[in-house]
């Protein structure tokens, strides 16, 4: 820190992204990454003609990309953002519609950036507990007076809400936004966005870093009514408005034209995680019956530090979380059933050793 | 507008950035593009097998692509912070360095989207007047008590102080952070990077979009104080950590290691200028000596807004700025010797008309 930051910052806890270690090849459960390759057409998209372009500023209005997303989920391209990552959208909901004034509200146990964009921004927030199995209550989060932020399916349980349930919450907080993070929603869970159309005070955030496979290119869109997408643009627009690369906006786009094969992943991977729950349960783990690309697992014999520090030292990377009301569980992102075998059979290993 | 936004954002004014219009080809010398392609280098990285890791997120930390910009400019990588652009660096620092009651202070005339930073944060912000050749006065800018943001070489004038001068500014305002953006210094300006290992208030910003041909990748990067990169990275871990993608990392690299293509670019883009300010000036136009790689220029007989006008009905897009102590002035990017040429011809077509 140098002296010169302003006081605001000076205590600010900052996020923790998912180690990123570069010291050997681990199998990383831990960042909910695809384990599948981008689509042919995002291969051909990037290493097309287009890299040519390079020199020249990509489009800060996204309209091609805009265009396709909106195509794909039945709205017009006004009811579109797109941006550098969800993150980034995340970031851009808590200035545009949190304040001092205007209070956030969010599970206590959720994605631990919420927490963050509401520090830096010096926005009020209240973190309502879940309930005893990590269950989100739909009735704490009706007519709040604040704007509601809730990840569905909610991140590390991955428990989802209904449909209906959501609609529950955004109909009786008419008077303030509500912002659902799907970030994870295409691996069971239902969408929200079509709501959208029925209610002006509903953003649906969404990212291409799970079942999109393109972590990497940094993606993220919402929909949401055009007065909301207007809003967010202002944020963009007095920030960064060529916040999206070219190559990424050709990918993205390419993506959605090939929608099939990443659905047909994202099956793939509820396959992979319903065997592996199955097989985690016989060796005695619990975990709530996520509807995501992970399994947030507790052992009945092993603390999640310990469990993910043998993992680690076998060559297997997940998520720990050290806070106390977690920390008994390691969050284990779904890879190919290969990736899942190499993880039970070394689970299978340390529990041998502790008996 | 929503009626959710916030009520300190309602009345922003956005920055407006330059015309990318979808409607024709222009010869388009608007937005201070480079008009060569990124290297050999740049292909082979975008294109290569690291596109197959597009699923897998980007090193957030950004290690190899800050070691290669450390060893061209001769500092660690610790003094180095990259980032999506160099709008995001320059937001970061108006976050990081300023506020309602650590004051900026930055030109009248100058890159615009200063105003627009401070505005969002709310950061008291004065503006000090250019003489009346554009020039800054260094005077002005000792001993301000303030946080001091300068574009050297300036924008839209392209008039460059001399590095003893920016040393002069650093030195006397030892108390508060100086943030030089270097944006166009290499086409002719003298670069500050090598001050900052004297000074440790001293943030350099620079881009790829300019002389590395890459706006369309989205890369800036900052050099500085450990301590000044540390507040930054307290800005990007509140906001996106994964900020720029993998395609743009490798890229970034692979045009460092090809340095002397885009050195050889830069100074053939440094005698267009020069061949283009002779033209000009021979037709009556007057100008800054600008440094950059666009020329700030003012027709003897024709207003700013109707020579911009006219030279785009002739399918040629140059930059406006409507304000009233610019209006008179259009800025001409300095592209490839044939896009000067027809910019010339069609400029002498226009005056003809005139006459």
């Amino acid at each position: 820190m140098s002296r010169f930051l302003v006081d605001k910052y000076r205590s600010l806890e900052v996020y923790t992204p998912g180690e990123q270690p570069q010291d050997m090849d681990y199998v990383k459960l831990n960042t909910n990454e695809s384990p599948y390759p981008p689509s042919k057409g995002v291969f051909e998209a990037v290493c097309g003609k287009e890299v040519q372009k390079l020199a020249l500023y990509p489009d800060p209005e996204c309209r091609i990309l805009r265009e396709k997303i909106a195509g794909l989920y039945g709205v017009e391209k006004d009811n579109v953002f797109v941006s550098n990552g969800s993150d980034d959208i995340l970031n851009f909901s808590f200035m545009a519609f949190c304040s001092d004034q205007t209070e956030a509200v969010f599970p206590n146990i959720t994605y631990g950036f919420y927490k963050v964009f509401g520090d830096l921004h010096g926005v009020k927030y209240t973190q309502i507990p879940l309930d005893k199995d990590f269950k989100i209550n739909v009735s704490d989060y009706m007519n709040t007076g604040k704007t509601v932020v809730i990840a569905n399916p909610n991140a590390p349980t991955g428990l989802a809400l209904t449909k209906d349930e959501v609609e529950q919450i955004v109909s009786s907080n008419s008077e303030n936004a509500v912002v659902i993070d799907e970030a994870y929603v295409d691996f069971g869970a239902e969408s929200c966005a079509e709501l959208t159309k029925k209610y002006e005070n509903l953003l649906v955030v969404q990212t291409y870093s799970k079942s999109r496979s393109m972590a990497g290119a940094r993606l993220g869109f919402a929909i949401g009514s055009k007065a909301l997408i207007d809003d967010l643009n202002r944020i963009k627009y007095s920030t960064n408005p060529y916040n999206v690369n070219r190559l990424t906006l050709l990918a993205g786009a390419a993506a959605i034209d090939d929608d099939k094969y990443y659905k047909d992943c994202c099956q793939k991977i509820i396959e992979v995680r319903e065997y592996t729950k199955e097989r985690l349960a016989k060796m005695g783990f619990t975990f709530p019956d996520s509807k995501a690309n992970f399994i947030f697992a507790r052992c009945s014999s092993l603390g999640g530090g310990e469990y993910y520090k043998k993992l680690k030292e076998n060559g297997v990377l997940v998520r720990h979380f050290s806070s106390p009301d977690i920390c008994d569980y390691v969050r284990i992102t779904v890879g190919t059933k290969e990736q899942m075998d190499t993880l039970l059979s070394v689970t299978e290993k340390i529990l041998g050793q502790e008996v």
